[in-house]
């Protein structure tokens, strides 16, 4: 059934109005109504082309909250009117190893949400529309005590960096996370709702109320001499959600011997480390997102430890502003399109 | 007591006949008389002040097994005659996080078996000596059906890779090993006796019988073409053995999505590498040798898996000789000094 959407011609294009193409749900598939969408700047990247060519016309968008309106014939997990979101994936084998561990986002035949090739040989189009047709197993219950708007981030911030935090944090641990911005702004929230003594290290104390507000202890500013000296040998763990490589040693040198940092940025630059900075047993890990199960459990803790993301929402027609706003870290913490503006 | 030893006095001198003190054993500690000592590679680092200055006169080596002589009062573990030996350190502070979860190797107030500050002020030396006394948390057991030449490289080797190996190995896992060398061949027999299907990855294919014969299913040569192309994706662990940091991005790109990589080399120059090889969620860490219990585990484990260095036993006066070998990757595979020439 043809939909509105809000989508990219070219990498040049400005985000506009046009039509897309939904399936009628198949058996196990739930249509839904979106409410919600997240601007996550993965979005960003891909509507200009930024991470490899993208097919267009592309709709973007994978942050994304609604209202069930009819599911297929063989779901049993949805009723129409069931508060629902779909994230970073819409399929994948099913039967793969990976699948089979609950890690569906490792699996070699995963479909993204947006710019990937359905089994149908269509194109995926993201959230950044009316409606949107996915298989029930990629699909997840927002808590009821959730708002549709502020949920919606949840669905890649939120994974993102409650995967990792999940693998690693135990009660009473140090950590630090690099950046408060979309991601780390919930990361800071997971980490105290996890037990953790919580430390911000930014750029500038400017965001430090804000960081204190999410749950930080404490507020390091980077830009201030002698800070990296003061936090040597300091953090259990450290989560970066940034894109700057430039201080990553320093990072390295501000966990403890056996303490591991886990990267959720996507630096274009490589990185220069002396491997002798992590020995004796310090860790350097990547993390992506996170599986369908792992997904549901992120979103019933964060309902049940009042994890939450602070939105702005803004009409579809401010979508090209709030990403020029995004790309200059000028957002308050996360932009959501109000779906019935599209 | 004035023991018999090797050792050096400036960065370059030889290794030289001199004599050093021994303490008598306190309450809690060892004598026992040196039968061989491994010769490591740090012990060159050290001996030639590559690491830092070195404190001389010094006496290296850390791969020590012997018979104890006396011991002291307080000591239950061990009595005269029995066959023991001794790795990288001699004591830590017993009290702190690290000692308390069995990571004594981490701890701020440990104490190397060499040229390291003891408590009584002195410097230590190690086992290019006729004896040593040791506090008896830091001598270990060497079972029954070990020879004491072939035992001594697993007091550094042997432990630097069961210790991430163990950690990160599951039967039937994808191991691969980078270098087959002093810490390599070790690791490739404790890899496949944990149940791995073990993999070497060498310059070339020179030693490529001896690694089948300890255990290696495979043999890779990065020095021809097509290797890392048809490695990617294919281990779930890789132990790095080496110094070089030339193909570390191959290493990483032959992980799978959510393989590990250990580096135990102690590469001079950084690695630069892109984070986003590391995600999905592909590991990075370093290793340090072992704790105590972790120690005594392994060599009981190689005991009863028939893990075994390959070794070449040398008199003290072949010590400059078999350095130049050790640094032209030219011994098979540990040299193993015999105390009985010192």
């Amino acid at each position: 059934m043809l939909t509105h959407a809000y989508g990219f011609t070219s990498p040049t294009s400005p985000c506009q109005p046009l039509d897309i193409e939904r399936r009628a749900p198949g058996p196990t598939d739930v249509l839904f109504d979106i409410a919600y969408c997240g601007i996550c700047h993965s979005d960003i990247h891909t509507a200009r082309s930024e991470w490899g060519p993208t097919r267009y016309p592309c709709v973007v968008g994978h942050e994304i909250t609604g209202i069930v309106r009819e599911v297929g014939t063989a779901v049993t997990k949805y009723h129409p009117g069931d508060r629902v979101g779909v994230g970073c994936m819409v399929n994948s084998c099913g039967d793969c190893s990976y699948c089979a561990q609950g890690l569906e986002q490792f699996c070699d035949k995963g479909i993204w949400t947006y710019n990937s090739q359905d089994r149908d040989g269509t194109w995926t189009q993201g959230g950044y529309s009316q409606a949107i047709t996915v298989d029930e197993r990629f699909v997840f219950r927002i808590p009821d005590v959730m708002p549709l708007d502020a949920a919606a981030p949840l669905l890649c911030a939120g994974v993102t960096t409650y995967s990792p935090l999940k693998r690693w944090v135990q009660p009473g641990m140090k950590v630090a996370v690099v950046g408060l911005g979309g991601l780390g702004h919930v990361g800071v929230q997971i980490a105290a709702a996890l037990g953790a003594e919580v430390s911000v290290i930014s750029h500038t104390l400017a965001k430090a109320a804000d960081g204190r507000a999410f749950g930080a202890a404490n507020y390091y500013a980077t830009s201030e001499e002698g800070t990296f000296k003061a936090l040597q040998g300091q953090f259990d763990v450290i989560l970066s959600t940034v894109s700057s490589t430039a201080d990553y040693t320093h990072y390295i040198n501000s966990l403890t011997k056996t303490g591991v940092i886990i990267n959720v940025g996507m630096p274009a630059t490589p990185i220069d480390i002396y491997l002798r900075a992590l020995s004796p047993r310090r860790t350097l890990q990547g993390s992506l997102i996170g599986g369908c199960a792992e997904t549901q459990e992120m979103l019933d803790f964060c309902a049940d430890k009042g994890v939450l993301p602070r939105i702005e929402t803004v009409p579809a027609s401010g979508i090209t502003e709030a990403y020029d706003k995004v790309i200059h870290s000028q957002v308050r913490y996360r932009y959501v399109i109000d779906a019935a503006t599209i």
